[in-house]
């Protein structure tokens, strides 16, 4: 028996990370109820297709599934979610009623990390300072004698968090002559030792490393994770990268030491998500601001997207889902 | 019966390439003659070293190995290079004579792929060019409206020249969603199915990638490879990476084509070397110079040591070299 599948999310959402090339897929396995989205699950369309799914593919805004709605799709058994975080539309409704939760969020975690890395690559090398040094004296710029501690090669990258995000970096790090430790309160030195990394304290790592990245989630146990006292005993000339969430760092302490002169930063989030224009984060040499876009976007919405059809066509097969999210995964994730 | 090594460098470069720890492995399967390094192959302290080494390991302006040196030098049979390129003191003389000879080419290429791959990355996004924007309007950017097609997934890469190099930069590219083509007149199909990418003509890359990253070698068959056609050729929105050396590009073209505002440009290296302060690829917000710094540098120099050091171990050992140098690889590498 085919099952049916149906679309909640805003139509903007909708048009730009599903487009009809990749829903076609799901055809002839599954039963796709309607190409346009539900929006709001109390109109007469938005309930017509509730009550007829098995499957409901979510994107970035769709409404909160509590129980009015679940009263209203007698069929649903599975909410495949093609982004991140469920945190927004998935609630305690879902959870008691045995709804099995997806999301894309490995598939999200892929380009963060490949900023990440990117950046690492030029921090250590200093390529960006280098860059703006030969654009401002636009002759011979000496670069070993500008940082004489530049170069990729056995300098230590540190990793906090060994999320999705954090691992992913791990993996692509893997071919670099990098020493790569990480800090965790939830990983086992086995773990660690599974990904090939040593495993360290928060304190040890920012104090040991030439750069620092964060991937930990924004929890409130994670608030200001990132206090005045880390951000003092990080090394001097240390890179400080940032792509989980402003409010993990201390952003005046790290502004401080910024200024100070000894202490890089990539900051892709900050506090508040859009800055003051009087900001010193815009134009300081040493920070590069990049404004929240490590994640998914552009084409890169599309292998959200197919993660969560590939989801929706393992159902069809009979098969297990492979990116499921629990309800006690919340405590410790994003 | 243990292998004499002494150094052929000037004492800037043995100094920067050869901190005293480097050393430390020749002991005791080797006999370092001295950690002063030959200058000058011709004066008293020279030309005594010169007489007892076996192996040379020479460095960035080692002076020329010709048949005079080779007469003062009975016992030599091994040249290590710690850099890249031996068309610099490798001359007619070594080879006619058999002398063994090694490179740390490979080494060298890491940092440049390891340059390439950030560049790469951060092209796809548009991330340099969002960062731009936000350091200019100190406000929100909304970076999907000002770059659709902006994102790492699927993207075709072109990689000319399966160089040591352009190898590197294909094998970091392995777990990302991107569609790497090489072309290289010398790399069969077979070899290129081995390297896991597709095998295109030099037009077809050019003209089918969003970016394009030169990796050829420097060669009197290489002058002007991309020439005005293949400038013109270029998808619009595409980006040019020049890692090699400027004299493979028609500079002027590719000038001409970045101010029509449709070609983007990261360029390490440039004809002149300097170029002159006037220049407008200095400011124009779609390029993104730097000063020849991708290749080995700072700490990366100490890779090059390990390697000629390895190779010397090697030796010591009975073992063939890993990273030999032939006659017949002069016409096709740097």
């Amino acid at each position: 028996m085919s099952l049916n599948v149906a679309l909640a999310m805003p139509s903007h959402t909708a048009r730009a990370v599903f487009p009809p090339r990749s829903l076609e897929p799901l055809e002839p396995g599954l039963n796709l109820l309607s190409r346009e989205p539900i929006q709001d699950f109390t109109t007469p369309e938005g309930s017509s297709l509730l009550a007829e799914a098995d499957i409901l593919i979510t994107g970035w805004g769709c409404p909160m599934i509590d129980h009015d709605v679940l009263d209203a799709a007698p069929r649903l058994r599975y909410v495949l979610h093609a982004a991140g975080s469920v945190k927004h539309h998935i609630g305690d409704a879902c959870w008691e009623r045995g709804i099995h939760i997806s999301s894309a969020a490995d598939a999200n975690a892929i380009p963060v990390a490949e900023y990440t890395v990117a950046m690492i690559v030029l921090a250590n090398k200093r390529i960006l300072q280098i860059a703006r040094a030969l654009h401002t004296t636009r002759t011979d710029v000496l670069a070993e004698q500008l940082f004489p501690d530049m170069g990729n090669y056995r300098k230590r990258v540190g990793i906090i968090g060994a999320s999705k995000i954090g691992r992913h970096v791990i993996r692509l790090l893997a071919p670099y002559d990098l020493d790569v430790v990480v800090a965790d309160p939830y990983l086992s030195p086995a773990e660690a030792a599974g990904l090939g990394v040593g495993l360290v304290s928060l304190d040890d790592l920012v104090a040991g490393c030439d750069v620092v990245s964060l991937h930990a989630p924004s929890l409130p146990s994670t608030k200001n994770l990132i206090d005045a006292g880390q951000i003092e005993r990080m090394r001097p000339g240390a890179t400080f990268i940032n792509t989980s969430r402003g409010e993990l760092v201390d952003q005046d302490a790290l502004l401080a030491r910024v200024e100070n002169g000894d202490l890089y930063a990539v900051l892709d989030v900050t506090t508040p998500w859009v800055l003051p224009a009087e900001s010193r984060l815009y134009t300081h040499p040493n920070v590069l601001l990049t404004p929240h876009v490590a994640g998914s976007l552009g084409n890169e919405l599309e292998r959200m997207a197919a993660s969560a059809v590939d989801e929706a066509l393992r159902l069809s097969r009979g098969e297990e889902l492979r990116f499921r999210v629990k309800e006690e995964d919340l405590a410790f994730t994003a």
